[in-house]
């Protein structure tokens, strides 16, 4: 029997997201609840697929659906896990992938935020057709996904492709998250660029725009309408930021060297304003072999729909 | 009919060293010509393949032979090629597994000599049945060869896994043999490690066995040799590069989440007085969820066969 459709669902902090998704990529059908309200993972499941069977019976009913992806932080691939992740209601190892299957009847597969965004770009995104590449999710946190000869890197344990921790500055680096010092992602997610502000604002002495805002809630959204407006602090905040990322990636070029690096997530939105520093201190970094020949580009599915079409894009691979 | 055999051929500077190699590993006749002498590539592809001849016909001839493996630097997999390689006689680009094909008339596949190490020990080595494990070659130069998902990552045109080449240090680095500053191999080759001892010497004040050997010509063979013997100065060369190579390794780690890191050449041959400095450093720098989980080991082909049964495991595969 022909399966047209698959579902995604993407679980974060807030918000679980669920869609059916057809070949094309479009989502024909999609609802949500709030993650934070079932302290009970029992419960949270329960709910989840009740949402999830009254959507999938508008399409047809389960015989229609392939199979279910989930992305979700720190999600384990290979176990159809969820483990000690900081950010969810439940602690421990949450069996997530294996509950919801036994309750809906289809095979569900499961991996990380950033690795079902690679996934969802290679599936229907910037990275169709693409064998080597480099997903960069830049947002709260920085995530990745990194696909060689066509198969996402999961590791030995499915927990390959932190790069939001690779070490940018070893020396009198920025405290990161994770309890280490100097990580990419300290310097270079939404908070690390709200970071940034503070510390030119409170070193340099030149006028901004930024310093009409109190200092303490200046978000990297601020540092991009000042620099939209031409406030040239927050532009050298963006200058900064790229560089880091530049560097950064001109590393990871060395290690699998990509066909691409592909951006996605909040800061993605800065376009050029970012996009021109990285590119710059990219070249500049790269080694001679690789310099000129390494696309960067930004994801080119809708930011409200990435994440659940990402997760979905797993479903076709269900088993 | 059954090939039994595949012939590996390793390409240096100055020798090439050719093999007849079985299923289990074992080089069953050998032999070897000096690349130097031929500085136009159809000669030395002519004595190359006479030599290989004669090799072939003791074992029963050509069609006992599956494959042969080339391993070669700057070597292009995905078209057989050597391209622009600095230590080689022929310039640009040389399609050398054509060449030796047409004469031989046995499929020949080729790589650079690091990824020619890594399936090497894939094969017959420390990493048989790993499919996720990063080599590591410290010898003049430093070089790696990344498998992942059982693959070995070429990367969009086959030059993936350049990690010498990656920024340890971003200010003040080391000027590396690449142009650029900085790289792991400008501090933990050979030439590096003795560099870091004309540093020390230059720098430190205290007495070491290394002041009695002139300070241009110290090599990183004399710094083990003196480090066995006790000499502090010199140990603290090898926990100085050791320190290096682990902030390293926990950042490749961060990539590609492999289940082992394994060391061969030249300065691996110093063992623990190099392995113990790289494993606390590597623990000191991996993000949480890595540590104590990332095996540290030498490579277990015999150093003086390894090169030719790293490029004969090609062979296996070449069509």
């Amino acid at each position: 029997m022909v399966k047209p459709y698959v579902v995604g669902i993407d679980i974060g902090g807030t918000n679980t997201v669920m869609g059916i998704v057809d070949a094309r990529g479009s989502i024909i059908g999609s609802d949500s609840i709030k993650t934070q309200k079932y302290l009970i993972i029992e419960e949270y499941v329960d709910e989840l697929c009740k949402h999830l069977t009254a959507l999938i019976n508008e399409v047809g009913g389960v015989d229609k659906i392939k199979g279910i992806g989930v992305g979700a932080p720190n999600g384990n691939f290979f176990n159809g896990t969820i483990e000690f992740a900081p950010n969810l209601p439940w602690k421990g190892v949450i069996h997530l992938a294996k509950m919801i299957s036994e309750r809906i009847g289809v095979p569900v597969s499961l991996t990380n935020d950033a690795n079902a965004a690679a996934i969802g770009e290679m599936t229907y995104g910037a990275a169709r057709g693409m064998k080597d590449f480099i997903m960069i999710t830049l947002g709260t946190g920085v995530g990745s996904g990194i696909v060689a000869n066509g198969q996402l890197i999961y590791g030995h344990d499915s927990f390959a492709g932190e790069l939001g921790h690779v070490i940018v500055r070893r020396s009198n680096g920025r405290l990161c998250g994770c309890g280490r010092t100097g990580c990419l992602e300290a310097y270079t997610s939404a908070t690390g660029v709200a970071r940034t502000a503070r510390e030119f604002l409170e070193i340099r002495k030149e006028d901004s725009e930024l310093r009409r805002i109190p200092i303490q809630e200046i978000t990297s959204k601020d540092v991009f309408d000042a620099a939209v407006k031409g406030d040239k602090l927050a532009s050298e905040i963006f200058e900064f930021t790229g560089n880091i990322l530049g560097e950064a990636f001109a590393d990871f070029v060395a290690f699998s060297r990509p066909e691409a690096i592909i951006l996605f997530g909040g800061l993605a939105r800065s376009g050029d304003m970012i996009m021109k520093p990285i590119r710059e201190s990219m070249e500049r970094n790269l080694l001679a072999i690789y310099k000129n020949k390494i696309k960067l580009l930004f994801s080119e599915l809708k930011e409200s729909d990435a994440a659940v079409l990402g997760a979905s894009a797993l479903g076709w691979e269900a088993k």
